[in-house]
């Protein structure tokens, strides 16, 4: 990459910066008429977006690339609906920005509190949903956030035509459009050196394959928070209603298995295997569901459909109509295996036991720990947060489903009448 | 660095993140027995310490250190003490694992919790203190994490020393010994190495020089919590009273200038500014700090001894009694200021007007902002956290000091009667 586009790529993410100081002490109604002004935006300007679209479109026509992928780039009417709609529920969302929160009083009569700020700058790096544009800004908005965007070749079009309708709202509005700036460069090298710029850059939030997330992972100077893949687990305890038990199990897999919150290995314990499996193997089979599986779960399931599980198993996001299946002799059995496979994403417990509940909650340090409940409820919207920007299973900061909340952190302030400190 | 050495940092980390799983689940009784055992193994070992101590220090003799860096490396009975003490206090402070608030009851019947957990496994790189070996393991045992401490190759000695006898705390008290090891390696090709172990390793915490943190924030795949330097500000406002303001700046510089949340700059309201620099220039005479300013500070004072302020040093952290003054027109030129040049540690306001107050301190956004008060008061102790285990300038996870609860996360608890996901 040549120095003049490193120098464009570094000015681009200071004028970010400068323009972040603005947006961070935008009041609530400031704030909320933006996001007004960016729905009537998309509204005047939809068939522009819809034109900016069909270049995009027309563009990789000779890539080859597959159905899920086009189908994910491609915007419609209905989609533009959603992306207002998404406005239009953030906009009644809390401002998570300047709550101050009592800490303590101290002997010297210093008053001790935290409050809550914008991150700063956050970059957004994605691959080829267009409306990740519009969504992730507009949290990042609402946040007292500036934003750089970096969206994929793809969209290239489609996202420039979003991204100035965000511009047009920000100055209309009184406040610097660098506020949201999208890296206009789409290739690994410019992403290398955005990843550098931690003087202008808080945090990088990447959404897309664990490809891109490990590449970025690896690079990256900057905090980042991630997600690399769901493998998600289901115990059915001793004391599980077994038909309850069915039916979460069933649930976690089959309700939307190509996301990163469905089940990719059902625990069964021993003593209650033989009741569970014959019932449980006629529902997978009837919503068609491969099953992985050892040569004891075979015999008790007398079912010649079922694949023999590989070490590996257990460690994969099926993403699929496709899972493993487990015998434990007890539940530390059944912690150790998740605490070994697992992704830290989302686990749950079948069982009508409430000690057996409890130690299964402090004993797994996952994202997320349901009690009787489908492991699809791991979302930020099902979770009372409102919209999320992604899902981390990175420890730090954030930790599953983040909200505007964990779009923003907590400084110190102390009030004091004139305290010095004294000498020891 | 050969395969070898690799490997066996490796099985070192791998063993630490085993093992981590054991002590997160540890009672609070259990941890504090811990921490009281290396108490009696610090008393009982007083001799060893002493003598491995002194090893290292013979075998620094060559190597012409500053008398600073032998001072902190040399541990007496004193400090051993200091070190007991230290345990005593974290003994008495709450346990941050376990507690569980309420999120939310949602319209379908989940009730949503959020749990603190231990991080997990935290890697604590430092230079030459020994007692950090100490302080830093005990927060972090107390807190539920694992730990894998990386200390400098001059204490390796008395390093190795404090490290035994906190594994045998752990072995007597029927605890895995892994949940706590140290890298016997000290050269930075194995330091890089460390920093790639994402997989068993959950945080980094650098202390040391800014060289140290930055390379180890340059290289680390792992995220990093840490401050490079502090440029910390006063600024005094034209509604200050003059002797309450002259005061908590020359104590803010003075107290103890060799330590990060001493302030570098001053900045003063061009309003007060003939009333207060006279004044203020006895004291900082009498204190014999050396001032940089531009020409218009000087006529005002009427100083010949003024170093004339180069840009850079707007920047510097001086950590001696060497400072800053700027005249500002205004409020905003000193919030400015602090955004060009500070380092978002910590800034104080000198002021009798609320409004002022409130402006500022709601408009800058370092990790702690006084108001009338000292800036050496960002500190764990004296905010009320007890005792910190860093400071952090990074925004992600952890702002201002990091005391216990700093070193826990949050998961998500969700309890269910049975719930599954509907489709859509």
């Amino acid at each position: 990459m040549d120095d003049k586009i490193m120098r464009q790529i570094e000015a681009l993410a200071k004028s970010t910066r400068l323009a972040s100081y603005q947006i961070a002490k935008a009041s609530t109604e400031e704030k909320n008429n933006i996001l007004k002004k960016i729905i009537s935006g998309l509204e005047d300007s939809r068939s522009k977006i819809l034109e900016a679209n069909k270049v995009d479109l027309l563009s990789i026509e000779k890539k080859n690339l597959n159905n899920a992928f086009i189908e994910r780039m491609t915007l419609d009417e209905k989609k533009i609906n959603q992306m207002k709609q998404n406005i239009e529920d953030v906009i009644l969302l809390d401002d998570p920005v300047g709550k101050r929160e009592v800490l303590s009083k101290r002997p010297n009569g210093l008053s001790v509190y935290k409050q809550s700020i914008p991150l700063g700058v956050i970059s957004i790096i994605y691959e080829s949903r267009p409306n990740v544009t519009s969504d992730a800004a507009v949290l990042c908005l609402k946040s007292g956030n500036a934003t750089i965007l970096r969206g994929g070749s793809e969209c290239f079009n489609t996202n420039l035509c979003i991204i100035e309708i965000i511009k047009n709202a920000l100055t209309e509005s009184g406040f610097d459009s660098n506020s949201i700036n999208m890296i206009p460069i789409t290739d690994r090298e410019a992403l290398k050196f955005i990843l550098t710029l931690d003087e202008y850059i808080d945090l990088v939030i990447p959404r897309g394959g664990e490809s891109l997330i490990r590449f970025i992972s690896n690079f990256s100077r900057i905090p980042v928070i991630k997600h690399y893949k769901g493998v998600c687990h289901v115990y059915i305890d001793e004391f599980a209603d077994i038909q309850k038990a069915i039916e979460i199990a069933v649930n976690s897999k089959v309700q939307r298995p190509g996301v990163c919150n469905s089940m990719e290995t059902l625990l069964v314990h021993e003593k209650v295997a033989s009741e569970t499996l014959p019932k449980l193997f006629k529902m997978l089979e009837s919503k068609k569901v491969k099953v992985h599986a050892d040569n004891k779960i075979k015999e008790i399931a007398n079912n010649e459909n079922i694949i023999q599980v590989a070490e590996d198993d257990w460690c994969r996001e099926y993403l699929d109509l496709e899972m493993n299946i487990k015998i434990v002799n007890n539940i530390d059995d059944a912690i150790n295996h998740i605490e070994k496979y697992g992704s830290l994403h989302t686990e749950s417990i079948v069982t009508d036991n409430k000690e057996s509940a409890e130690y299964f909650i402090n004993s797994v340090n996952s994202s997320a720990i349901m009690h009787n409940a489908s492991t699809r409820f791991n979302d930020g919207n099902e979770l009372g947060l409102g919209a999320e920007i992604g899902i981390s299973t990175t420890k730090l900061h954030a930790f599953g489903p983040m909200g505007l909340n964990e779009l923003t952190t907590k400084k110190f302030v102390i009030l004091g009448e004139g305290q010095i400190k004294q000498n020891a």
